[in-house]
């Protein structure tokens, strides 16, 4: 689609304005469609040889008029005109959007997405190297199918990473890799078996596997979360035979499941002869203190699955998790699931093996762990400097995010409301809850990962201002 | 794990056998665990400074006495041991490998597996430039997660490339991207609703997508497929509410489904208010006059999921699937789905979407059906030339493989396990039955994608040599 605009020098209309109603025009009688993506204001200044204000007063009058969105990181696009044929669709879009992806929001300054890694420090060049190294014609064979349960390479070098990093008793055959945790979660699910099975969950727990958990049918026994994580006499009356732990940082609450908590829930499961999923989303970044081994390899009875990923270690885009079946699975798996091809790209496998064998990955985690630690200190530092004891931070010292309770009489969507109409985005914790009623008063998820010092330092300070007037006085 | 033997120059045994026994010895006791691949021939030649031959005889040696396994186009991995502890699970492997993926086997010629492609002709540095677009810190946005439906860019792309290709009516928000066919028939299955429903398959039929149905718990009817495709008459008996179809070309037997029995099948589902499923899994390759339009461009009530994939037309290795949904499904999928991760690698998706925009798509499909085209020429040619009456060709004329009934009392496994004795791998359709009884005497699939023109008559040649005993004469 051309959306080059002829702009009529003769006109007295200043530019952006000729630029702007010339979109108008095109959107509101659907010869730009809805959905539609404009080019990129640099683009279109160059095009045009306009100046770039030019380019932006004009989209930002679109924008108010709501004929455009501003999609975060991602660009301008066309909304959806009533009567236009897409409505129906689009109209859904926000509500399930807002759920807890980032919502499209004109002027976000400030994103505290606890999903956002660090891009400025990413090794480009170094990745570029070694996805080249799959694709070449000497190894032609990396483009066909693959190793339906994932290349033998990259299981073994995932294998060693997690047994001196993480303690996880493993070898490469116990090793499953798939498109993101939902994906393995979905085969583990089909392991376990569809047949309505009670499953027990942290309450408050990650939506992500619930809504998988939801969809496939399974009985979700919601069990409270305690200062040390899930509790063991609720999980014990829940007579679940599965449970979802997060134990390495609990998500989203943060908190971490110490030693002898770990031993209770192993010794549950070997009673009850239950299956324990331990999701280590990000097992990798941990500021204080040695890291605690995963329940995985505290196990000495084959009940624990060990969930890993990508998404936070690497990069999300490439989707790319695992999981770690205990033996006694192993034949499950084999005789049920191998008719299942591989879901991950082999040629992003074979480049995360080559990045992960030349040390490449192990450099990474490290320069990563202490650009994190930097941002996590900054960023409780400035809440303890500014906000003081108007909030109680909780679930710091590891992962990508914390928690913040708010002293105020405000419920936590008013909060997450009233800081995105000053430009900072943070994200309240409700969707983690399966009983609503549960939720206790104002939890706000604040993830620095994808943010800068300076812009966590300039955030928090925005934020407190926002919510000020809304402290309560003890 | 380095398995660099220490050759003692001094022994008076060759350097095979020096080198055999290092290897038995490191297996037998386990210093190199069962499933680690050995380095290739070249690799372990060049770095001991010997002679390929000499490797290549240790190899063969340790896979004669089964301490090694050589894996089609992949490489030499240890075998499991009796006694080892990985035992119990890669003994299961043979069988479930046989089922459909090419099974490890020492001395394959001629390779006749249908989910082959042509790997000579792959366009390396064109894609390696479009992949390296999509890695820089310029864009740096892309390393985060994508639209959980897809990019819009590539479903832009692939809504265009439908239109006019394959007379899909779509509009990009129709479209959701998934890690493979069987990822996005679970997606739907989902959608669809997990109830034991009863779906309408062909028999015989692609078993890919049977394993997911039947993993999900649907109630599965299978319904005879006739010269012109699936059985309209059993079909209405089935009262399915939901069918796959493979019309462009059924799989396995190949046949195309006319003009009037589509408008029949469509006809069914508007009387019967039912969804069809159409996997136009390699519609992108017709040999023999004009493509028939799909199902889904044909139908004007919103029965039919159309869905594709860049396995057969690009490469398996990415794991790129996508359906186009019927806009009455859209709200279902935004409502139920939207919360579910994307599947497919968003570095991929950009490839692809540069890769199309650039127009290499294009030139690239219309390179390869020429390619194919000359493969399947000479396959048809050197079959009819060889075997004479004594085996029926049918399904050609499209597609990456066709079937041959053979003039035997002997049956399809039989023929197989003959032809792989000889060096030839060809596969039996039993697999693709759901009812083995309804199996109809010797069916062999013959996939010609991933070989070259010599190769196939090489190949074919070979199979009427072994075969030969076992025509029987009218």
């Amino acid at each position: 689609m051309d959306v080059t605009p002829e702009l009529n020098e003769q006109s007295k209309d200043p530019l952006y304005l000729q630029l702007y109603s010339y979109f108008k025009e095109e959107i509101k009688n659907g010869r730009i469609s809805s959905l539609t993506r404009l080019p990129s204001i640099r683009q279109l200044a160059n095009h045009l040889n306009l100046s770039k204000t030019t380019v932006q007063i004009a989209y930002q009058q679109l924008l108010a008029e709501g004929y455009i969105e501003s999609k975060e990181r991602s660009g301008y696009y066309v909304m959806k005109i009533v009567g236009e044929s897409f409505g129906d669709v689009t109209s859904d879009s926000p509500d399930t959007y807002s759920l807890d992806k980032p919502k499209a929001h004109n002027n976000i300054l400030y994103d505290f997405y606890m999903s956002r890694i660090d891009l400025d420090h990413f090794p480009y060049s170094k990745w570029r190297a070694c996805s080249n190294q799959s694709i070449n014609s000497d190894q032609r064979e990396l483009l066909s199918y693959g190793d339906p349960q994932g290349e033998m390479g990259l299981r073994l070098a995932i294998c060693n990473y997690l047994r001196h990093a993480r303690g996880v008793n493993c070898s490469p055959e116990q090793i499953v890799i798939g498109a993101g945790t939902q994906t393995v979660i979905t085969l583990l699910c089909q392991l376990v078996g569809l047949d309505r099975k009670k499953i027990a969950m942290e309450e408050p727990g990650y939506h992500g596997v619930r809504q998988v958990l939801d969809q496939l049918g399974f009985n979700i026994k919601p069990i409270p979360v305690q200062e040390d994580g899930i509790s063991m006499a609720e999980l014990e009356k829940s007579s679940a035979h599965v449970v979802y732990v997060t134990p390495s940082h609990q998500y989203p609450l943060g908190m971490v499941m110490p030693i002898a908590k770990r031993m209770k829930i192993l010794e549950w499961a070997k009673e009850n002869n239950s299956l324990i999923i331990e999701d280590d989303y990000d097992g990798e970044f941990r500021y204080q203190g040695r890291p605690i081994p995963s329940l995985q390899g505290l196990d000495t009875h084959g009940n624990v699955v060990y969930v890993g990923t990508f998404s936070k270690s690497l990069m999300p885009a490439i989707r790319v998790s695992y999981m770690v079946l205990p033996k006694r699975l192993l034949n499950a798996y084999r005789n049920n699931l191998f008719q299942y091809d591989q879901t991950v790209s082999r040629l992003h496998q074979k480049s995360i093996q080559i990045f992960m064998e030349s040390g490449e990955w192990e450099r990474h985690i490290r320069r990563m762990r202490n650009i994190y630690q930097k941002k996590h200190d900054v960023l409780l530092q400035t809440i303890k400097n500014v906000m003081k004891e108007n909030v109680k931070i909780t679930g710091q010292d590891a992962g990508l995010h914390i928690i913040i309770k708010v002293n105020t009489s405000k419920n936590a969507d008013d909060l997450v409301k009233i800081a995105e109409d000053v430009g900072v985005k943070v994200y309240s914790t409700t969707n983690n809850w399966i009983n609503k009623q549960n939720v206790i008063p104002p939890l706000i998820l604040l993830g620095f990962g994808g943010l800068s010092v300076q812009e966590i330092e300039k955030g928090i300070k925005r934020l407190h201002m926002a919510w000020l007037p809304f402290y309560s006085v003890d």
